[in-house]
């Protein structure tokens, strides 16, 4: 089977052209390829197929071989790899994936794509459509904002007896954005899980510790539910954008600095729609049998 | 630039032709490469080149681009390369390395290599020569063995406030093996680092967490110096069968079971080298734009 090793801010994933392979078992697949030292390794597979709704289908399998719906730094690569291969040549394109089809701008030079702008649909503010469940315990953590009604806008959360400023938005999953004096002073791995964990999160959540640089700059780390901290999260990177928007801290285009690389974030105000610039690398070619 | 991606036991590295292929700077490839989300992802980068003295040069360098002198795991699969790319077509060849020319028998099966033997030298006891410095505080760790001379063989050593029995042994590099009831009920990133600098090894140390389950079979856990836990160390699994036939535990033929692996350790007396018999697998073939 020929695939393609490519990464967006470090979020890697093995493509494979569905239109030509065909994979027998993906989830197997997958389980194996993504292994780090007896496979190919990567965070997951991704076959793109042909779609009756979009120029492609973005067919994605995590590492332990379930089904994933969506990834921001993995669509962009996607776009990538068609417009690269010819297979669309197209620098708007339509991509279908399990959370419905996503339009993506590509930015082309000598040919070949270098950044991709996603439409990430409209973040969710309501506590109750995040999946947050405050408790009396915890305090009065919502607040009414106009026009956006009931939100969790920088309140303070007790979490291993400390008081967090905590920001809530669901980009599609659950985030908890919270300002920190120096998100690289932190000890992630014994604080994170006391988040991911939190009772007012019933399904879990998803943890953006930031530091505002200025109006235009965030960075960022973060600790995702399941994975542990990672070096990009798409969807975190917009949520961050949102809540840094939302409080006032910046204006509404913000350029996201995470671990792997950096992201823009734009919220269009009239559109309530969040846009995510960033880019996409093939780092090599193999084939493997599986 | 083409490459091969091998593994012996988990232990992976990025495989290049140097009869063919022209690696610039290679210590700042094996950088890239090695990179598990932006590279290729491997333990390491091994050049194959010609040799003057052997059939071939392991030329080798580690994740962090320094230089490797020899490792048991990533030599197979040199073995497995250049027999099975019809480079070197014998089933005994040698391989030059830094640490001295290597002599290595191949299993073949239907024209390809399945498992290596590597002669991987003469073990060495004398504490000073494995760079032990045994403290008065610690005791009277050394004992005299005869044939052997002066050696550390089963003596408790007290780590982080416990007593742990220890046999010091170098396969080149500096090893310490701890019998304890159940290797995968450990705590490793807690204890491994206790060992790794305790004083009594100035240079550090790898530490071989094992079970003897039975006269031929021994499960082995190992800290590596500077790495942490990994999956498999050949020289750690040459130790331990060294470390377990000179306490009596198990006869000279060890089964080595490993979290990446199995390896067979041999321990010829006559001679006094201990061999070792692996697997060596090849997952894919790439190409990459450095």
């Amino acid at each position: 089977m020929k695939f393609t090793k490519m990464h967006g801010c470090g979020n890697d994933y093995v493509y494979v052209n569905g239109f030509e392979e065909t994979v027998q078992d993906p989830e197997k697949a997958a389980v194996f390829i993504s292994d780090r030292h007896f496979g190919v390794g990567s965070d997951g597979l991704i076959i793109i197929r042909p779609s009756r709704t979009a120029d492609c289908f973005m067919d994605m399998y995590n590492a332990d071989g379930s089904r994933g719906k969506m990834c921001g730094n993995g669509i962009r690569c996607v776009a990538k790899y068609v417009y690269d291969h010819g297979m669309v040549q197209k620098e708007r394109m339509t991509v279908e994936t399990l959370s419905g089809v996503k339009t993506l701008d590509l930015h082309v030079k000598d040919g070949k794509v270098e950044t991709v702008r996603v439409d990430m649909g409209s973040p969710v503010l309501e506590p109750e459509k995040i999946s947050v469940r405050p408790r009396e315990a915890d305090g009065c953590l919502i607040s009414e904002k106009k026009p956006y009604g009931r939100v969790i806008l920088d309140a303070p959360l007790n979490v291993n007896g400390q008081s967090w400023p905590v920001t809530c938005v669901s980009m599609g999953n659950p985030h908890c954005v919270t300002r920190v004096r120096d998100p690289y002073g932190l000890d992630l791995p014994a604080i994170g899980p006391h988040f991911e964990h939190h009772p007012i999160f019933p399904e879990g959540v998803n943890t953006e510790f930031i530091h505002v640089d200025d109006r235009e700059n965030v960075r960022m780390r973060v600790w995702e539910r399941g994975s542990g901290e990672t070096w990009a999260c798409g969807t975190g990177a917009c949520a961050v954008g949102v809540a840094c928007i939302l409080n006032g801290w910046t204006d509404r285009k913000v350029l996201v600095h995470l671990r792997g690389g950096d992201l823009l974030v734009e919220w269009d105000e009239e559109k309530n729609t969040v846009f995510m610039t960033g880019p996409a690398v093939t780092v090599f070619e193999g084939e493997i049998r599986l």
